[in-house]
């Protein structure tokens, strides 16, 4: 029996675009590979509100995040981590040889824009490095704010982490000063994993062509000079049955559900199962900066999630258990994508009646 | 209309294949996920004829090939080009600051095993890097030979670019002492693009263990710690899709076709494309060292290709022109992954036709 997938990634994908996984390649040298990726990035463009070039990447998230880090960190990278994902970006940094420190906040909690500025008023930094949607918190920090202060500065390059929300949460990319903001296929865009893709500012090409041996694979100015000079074609072969599907779903982001319409969604998502978590358990993040596409919740109640996700998936759902040291501590919710909130209610009810809830 | 693909990938994929495609996902944490990659980690050591441990990696073929020379590469690589794709491997190591040194042999001829000698008795160096199938211009390299000669040296890392031709024609990893042998899934394996896969020895381990820098995603020691530690999960959410393709194709590959069976049916339709070639232009390559997966024809006729393609377009099929410097030199026709007799015949019946020829 499948199992309805709430978990942060992958999520349910829509049968339809499933079915676009399975449709015949074409070369990824034609001129049809050229005109799918520049409806991709035009697509693209709008979910992000920039003007920005668009680099697609067959990589998970993960990809994209080492390639930015090491594409675009000239002198030192300051890297704000507020949960796991965010100590993972630090990481990679260093096994690539790039200068960075790590600026943590305790598990729960957001980044503030003052923390922001302290670190950087020391003039040793540019780059900046931020998770929008912490994962294993279910924290959203403020980018917008974060974004007011880069700007007081000049030449900071500011790289976004917005693997788990973008699509599913409002992200202005030039209005909040992004250079790159990064995401994955299998979170709020709604497709199996196997791409993601970055909006890239001229700024952060100019950034790049300063920056020595920043390899090959990961190197967005590489990716962004070739789709330059070969027609939105890609230096290496793509996954051109997940562009199919992404083509597909972008289609239906803006034209058929509308982008103010997915947001909403999400919202309201969000809100029925924070109302539910802080009636039988409580909230594992700050109440000021909780994420709109999952949520973590605090086992008040000391719960076996590992028996209780058994149960659940018997009746065909699964959730997640607490990420790294929160394992048991917490568990996760994810309602993004294209979940409906008669998919999320239906597993509340199953929840409930497996717990022995009200 | 849909145009069969004669290029050297993507391939023309079976429909059944292409359904795999589209199954609903699972989550990447799952008992699930380890026994899919489990069993395609025990299906790829027979088409590879290896004990060593299978490297999945969720980029093209690229992506470990630059893993694998940035990761095992303690003191100086040798890279042996006879095309565009080797010398592609020495540009990745020189972006990493990987010190290495291109030995190039005329476009068309092989590398030999003397050559290979002279090289590695310098001392110079403690990894080698050698194309086994080149696609720009239809060499096949003998890497058993070349295997001979690598075994005389003490700590010589021996990585093999075999992305055009794995499950096409027979390599035997461990018999001819192959440390890293990478492919795509896009080319002989019969699958969409999107994952490439290796073996991993624990020659190649040992070395990584003592690379520094070896960055996070492509770094295939990471991989290799995290399947160990993780049960075969991997470190970021790979492409299901494929794995679910990949695994379906596999049991078709080793228990439907027969590995044998496949490797002679690549060998039979390579001979009908030579012979095609021999009697109306020419092969490019030295005839001693010819693929079994791709030939690139001559264009002893000086025939617009181009113009070829775009006829051959309107009754459903598509050859590639030539690589780089050798576009209007040549032109290239694969068959490989599940092309038959019949699909190969009908389109040399329909070139026959669009030229006039006999």
């Amino acid at each position: 029996m499948h199992k309805k997938l709430f978990i942060p990634g992958p999520v349910e994908v829509r049968p339809e675009v499933l079915e676009q996984m399975a449709q015949p390649l074409i070369g990824h040298r034609s001129k049809e590979a050229s005109s799918l990726q520049k409806r991709i990035s035009n697509n693209l463009r709008k979910v992000f509100f920039t003007n920005s070039e668009i680099l697609l990447s067959t990589t998970s998230g993960s990809g994209l995040m080492e390639g930015a880090i090491r594409s675009c960190t000239a002198k030192r990278a300051a890297v704000f981590s507020v949960g796991a994902f965010g100590k993972r970006w630090y990481d990679m940094a260093v096994s690539n040889n790039v200068p960075a420190d790590l600026f943590e906040v305790e598990m729960g909690q957001a980044i503030n824009a003052e923390m922001v500025n302290d670190v950087l008023k020391t003039g040793k930094y540019d780059l900046i490095a931020v998770t929008h949607n912490e994962t294993s918190t279910g924290v959203m920090n403020p980018i917008d704010e974060i974004g007011e202060i880069v700007k007081k500065y000049d030449d900071i390059i500011f790289i976004v982490d917005a693997v788990s929300s973008a699509a599913g949460t409002k992200i202005e990319v030039d209005k909040w000063g992004i250079d790159i903001c990064i995401t994955s296929s299998q979170k709020a865009l709604g497709l199996p994993p196997g791409i993601s893709l970055c909006t890239f500012s001229q700024r952060a090409k100019e950034r790049a062509e300063k920056v020595k041996n920043r390899g090959t694979y990961l190197d967005l100015l590489s990716l962004y000079n070739y789709i330059q000079k070969k027609d939105y074609q890609y230096p290496s072969t793509p996954s051109i049955s997940h562009m199919f599907a992404l083509d597909y779903q972008l289609d239906y982001i803006l034209n058929k559900e509308g982008l103010e319409n997915r947001f909403n969604r999400h919202l309201e998502l969000a809100k029925v199962v924070r109302n539910w978590a802080k009636k039988y358990f409580d909230l594992f993040a700050d109440e000021n900066h909780l994420s709109n596409t999952l949520t973590t919740v605090k086992n008040t109640r000391n719960i076996d999630i590992s028996e209780l996700n058994k149960e659940l998936g018997k009746r065909g759902f699964v959730i997640s258990n607490g990420y790294g040291s929160l394992k048991d501590k917490t568990f996760r919710i994810a309602h993004m994508a294209d979940c409906t909130m008669e998919d999320l209610e239906e597993l509340l009810v199953n929840i409930n009646d497996i717990l022995g809830l009200d």
